[in-house]
């Protein structure tokens, strides 16, 4: 015994969903350390979202540690039921998890789709890890593997990006406590401790099949509840239309206060590809939130009265409202809209498709053509949830939802 | 203003649930009050349940507390919406869900099926109201017309006893709190924020559907993993069978210790019916779980051996073993495995089907020939959730799933 | 790999407070599944409580899974600080903590002061755990060694028994959590974190010296709200007087309704001693709160007027009215009005003191004479909490806090 | 009634520390909607304490948000108690302490100790009030009374601003929530409950007093474990010595990148007056966490050696470490220190100032000369708790408690 023990935890995180979560791993302390991951700190995880359920506030860098969390229980609970993982395993697919939202851009895909054209956030991340890679000297080589799923333990591979990954275990429970949508908690630790593997894959014990019918209800109610609520899809559809005009004004050579990074991705012309990372990788790595709505906050007082329109409303939450339509509008009809738009906003009608538009948002419940869930049976045998479970109309969850709107100023009148 | 003010609440609940409720009407305060509702506290709401969720030892008194309080906060939401509720109904209404378990038994039905038989738990309970509004010179008059649905006010009746009521709105979250069973929790306050009146009965305003489909998967949770879990099960069958034990030793002429009124039940020996409740109602307001469990531990000590098994394998928790069936066993493959117990276990081969026995269990996610769920559409219209909701195979969850399962002692080997 | 993987894990418990609660040791497993540890399910943690917080019910056996649960993390904590403990010493010390409260008998303290007088409960707990160890061969040496300080690792006893055990960690949070008195939260979690081993015993880190005064402003707080809350205290003393008149009554052979085992406690005539546990424990172990309020139901139609009257009281919640006493009363006052009860009640005079009484209630929030909290500073040097925290005045805190009361039936006048 | 009723609430707010919250008085809409007010949605409540607890995003405008939920709660209490509120008067005080925090500043103090000095938060916040009262014709007169304690019935004052107000009853319930701090939860609802009037001051039942010390002792717990948290203080220091620098090199003439607003308050040379709002209040109005922020992210390229190294440490979190002295260090030994600094850092001896210091950080308990807590007994007498309690040491909460540390970088060794 020792009067004065020595820790060899190396730092604990305070957190409100799960309690404490210890990291005693170097090789884990040092990624998270890392500039490039403290950068998710300051980006939020569900974007815009705070402007309908104001206490979703949270940031990409805790759902990283809670989902790292989770992996630590599913391999836990894996180990208990007779499957070796090893500690090198456990290591890297810990990584793997933290890292899997590396590249992630401000307010979700809103860049990806406007001014970071060409690339995925996805190709982005597995960049940020090759040099993260390099620079640890192969230490993430494993972590690599598993992430690009070229590691022969497939469960690995699936608990870091699958149906019933931890990525997804971790956010539906996150997104539901800090929105306060109380009906979409999910039994992470239920589903988790009904986890095994069969033949190599990721499946589920047939007891935990209700917990799974719960989950992919409660994830399907906050798609539509949160993630696509209409208000929250109105934010967001009008801060990529003022990154598309600040685009279209930099490209026309008019200047536009913005952080150098921002900057570049706005008076830079073509399309990114992976080839040419190397150039501007070391601008995406330092954009975040931050960049983003401080620069629009400016854009209030630009002179250019479409890009002033479109910030004011998003800084001061005077949003387009949102009206559900059975069908699309002809052309026409959003011509006449735009135009009518255009004489009471005294904006030029061309200006007016940042404005009034139509869009359509859909979901899919559960994937059949995608990585399945696999229930495993007393008896031995598999079947796809679909096929296990009674209670859904799987051709209706395989197929996409789809609901059709209009995004108008309040100061149009439609209907 | 004043400096010694009188409080005009009556009494506070602190309610684990939902925090502070307070009864400030004499009327309901009286009900309380009354030893018929104080009786409730010694029941449990999930009778044997607490053999497999530890947790689960609340009480109907705490349940008829609770959904009291949701019947407060559903008339306040329709009143915002328009809605007029007098007084007087909102006493009622209250006073109705108050009393609608007045007539529960000890152990959920376990007596219904077994020492009380011929009269339904809900005609006790009715012939309980009348007894107290009698008492209470008529002032439950209206809420006995909402309990029985012959005011009116349909959704006044719906809000107390419909696929939707304050009910199931209160025991599925609360037995989920006490359980444990975090996925089971339902948005009980959203569901009720939800709440409108079409046609003069009770509907769910369209956009609360996805908290609908989530309301009733948990449910469907809450049946198989709670209250049809095998094991809960189980332990119920084994009470059942103690009771039906007794009631035959007792009709033999045996003698068997419990209370005057546990005693009555088991002596006399015609099916009860409503037309001389005068006779027996006043031993069954006398009936808790403490009659019953208090008997059985004395039973351990009967010199029947049969009574002494089942009675001990409930007490110490040696409940009999559960088997899942694809299909149900032949009369001759149960003939032969009671023939094996009675053997291994030294009783009478006859005694065995009461340790030897196979059953259904079954249940129904959403009947739509009960009264059902109506969702109104924003332009006014309205439909049955069945239709209104996409991802359900109603015809699925209208259909009762049956489980068969064989019940028989550790001691008999199965498969 | 294995596709049918076996489970490790004897037995999963899900815990409201903790979640899941995993015990994978077969000695463990055996004691839980014993009558004697299945017979605390049946026990309340808080009796009475209940009449005034609906929700506790919690019975003795969750609490001691619960504790066990929190002897793991803490054993988790120690060993990632360095300190060596043996997976036999952890056994021990949750085999110990398991059974603490193994020699409780049904509502609290209510049968040590009336009916089984002479031994205290940690003596008889004692005894069944030497029973026990016989059972299991020697199995529980080490457990009993740590139980009762003779195990030279100190701080093992003081997990099990200090002023910072498991015990009364887990024993707050969940009382506070069953209640609903959220104010009495602790952070069992984060004063786990901060434990740690200084020449032997157990100590607090300082950092942790804020959660500590905490833990003992929430301690107090759960006293004189909850455990000697008034109402509480006053049904307590019902169910005691219930329990005296009715010994006193079997003294004079008259007879009384009982399951064999309260009769054996009722009839027999002397003080208790460990000596002839022998012939009173297997009554002992039979006992439990059914027994106790089973009689007092059935004690409702007894002869005697006077255990009438109480009995009454007790099941219809008709409880004595507490008047808090600036100091005692004289005993002239006291016989004064329990003459005025005699005339208002119409009991003879000399069973007023069943009915009319005073009492004192008291409580010591921190004992400096008792196994102390010691505080571990950065430089090594080790304080009495006493000193290391600024904020108490200790030599209250150290003090009795005294209350006086006056119990009488709502029917008697008092001020 | 009406099957097409309409909604009387015009907004309902979703909260997950309390539910649903919902606003339906079109005053208080109007405020909540007001530019103003919605730039506290970028205002972190707990400014850089999200670098130490992870959850703790939220904003004051959801702080508001909550205590006017508690103001509700506290009139609705207090007029079931019998004291008189108009609508108006409620009306009023919700919007008081709607606008309690108008006047915030990003980063909670950071800019008043640096960049906008000479005038506090709280008289901004009273100058904002009044120009919203002028753009609303009035109808924030009783509101500002209220607010400024004006207005003869002072308890409602109390409720906006005192040691017991719905202010602090919210802050503290709802860091404790995001933080993950559980003992920090404090029984709001459990206070409000307690809460009356005597002599037209605001008071606390007497049996409320144990709930009282819980909160004296939470409030202080969070203070030291989270508000003046040793990182989080570090990192506040971080930001004022950025900001300080950044001034001084403004005053240089040295060019910055930032928003017109920050601008505006880092070039202008003079301490702010309210005479002189008019001038910059239009610039205050606009501040927030991302004008900062987006800065100090900008300012890790600017030409400034010292400027550059402070900002690269709070954005890649790589902060000053914090060294507790038992007593402040002498100048000569702070000299040394700063040279060793300077050495080692390559950046000139009289920057290290800004990287090497010692502060002193304190914090009351219990402040008997501002504003007391009134108990009130059930006589009629009340007194201070300080006398009420017995458990503290009031002498010492009444004192200030003071910490000195030493902050340094990591590179430069001590001790």
């Amino acid at each position: 015994m020792n009067s004065q023990p020595k820790t060899k935890s190396l730092k604990t995180f305070n957190d409100p969903v799960y309690g404490f979560i210890t990291v005693d791993d170097p090789l884990l302390f040092q990624l998270i350390e890392h500039p490039h991951f403290q950068r998710l700190r300051r980006i939020t995880q569900l974007g815009l979202t705070n402007l309908v359920y104001g206490g979703a506030n949270h940031s990409r860098f805790q759902h990283a540690i809670g989902a790292m969390n989770l992996m630590r229980s599913a391999v836990t609970t894996l180990r208990h039921k007779g499957i070796d993982i090893s500690e090198e395993e456990e290591r890297a697919a810990k990584a793997a998890i933290l890292l899997h939202d590396i590249g992630h851009g401000p307010f979700s895909h809103a860049l990806e789709n406007t001014i970071v054209q060409g690339v995925h956030h996805e190709s982005i991340g597995l960049q940020i890890m090759h040099n993260l890679n390099q620079e640890l000297g192969g230490q993430l080589d494993l972590a690599i593997a598993i992430y690009t799923d070229q590691y022969p333990v497939k469960f690995l591979h699936q608990l870091v990006s699958s149906q019933l990954d931890t990525d997804r275990l971790d956010y539906l429970k996150r997104d539901s406590f800090f929105t306060g949508v109380s009906e979409g908690v999910i039994g992470s630790e239920r589903i988790i401790k009904m986890l095994t593997v069969h033949e190599g894959s990721l499946a589920v014990e047939a007891k935990g099949i209700y917990s799974l019918e719960k989950f992919l209800v409660a994830r399907r109610l906050m798609y539509w509840q949160v993630y696509l609520h209409k208000t929250v899809v109105s934010a967001e559809f009008l801060l990529m239309n003022i990154l598309l005009r600040a685009k279209e004004l930099a490209q026309s050579g008019i200047e536009l206060p913005a952080s150098a990074s921002l900057q570049y991705f706005l008076y830079q012309g073509k399309a990114l590809g992976l080839d040419d990372s190397s150039i501007w990788l070391k601008h995406f790595v330092k954009l975040d939130d931050f960049d983003i709505l401080a620069s629009i906050k400016q854009w209030i007082d630009h002179e250019d009265a479409l890009l002033q329109n479109l910030c004011k409303r998003l800084v001061n939450r005077r949003l387009l409202k949102v009206k559900p339509l059975k069908a699309p509008l002809t052309d026409a009809a959003l011509v006449a809209l735009r135009k009518q738009g255009s004489d009471l906003l005294g904006l030029p009608e061309a200006d007016m498709r940042y404005l009034v538009f139509q869009k359509s948002v859909s979901n899919t419940a559960y994937n059949r053509n995608d990585d399945r869930i696999t229930v495993l049976h007393k008896d031995g045998s598999a079947s796809d949830i679909s096929e296990a479970a009674s209670l859904f109309q799987f051709s209706s969850m395989d197929a996409q939802e789809t609901k059709h709107f209009l995004y108008l100023p309040a100061e149009v009148p439609f209907q």
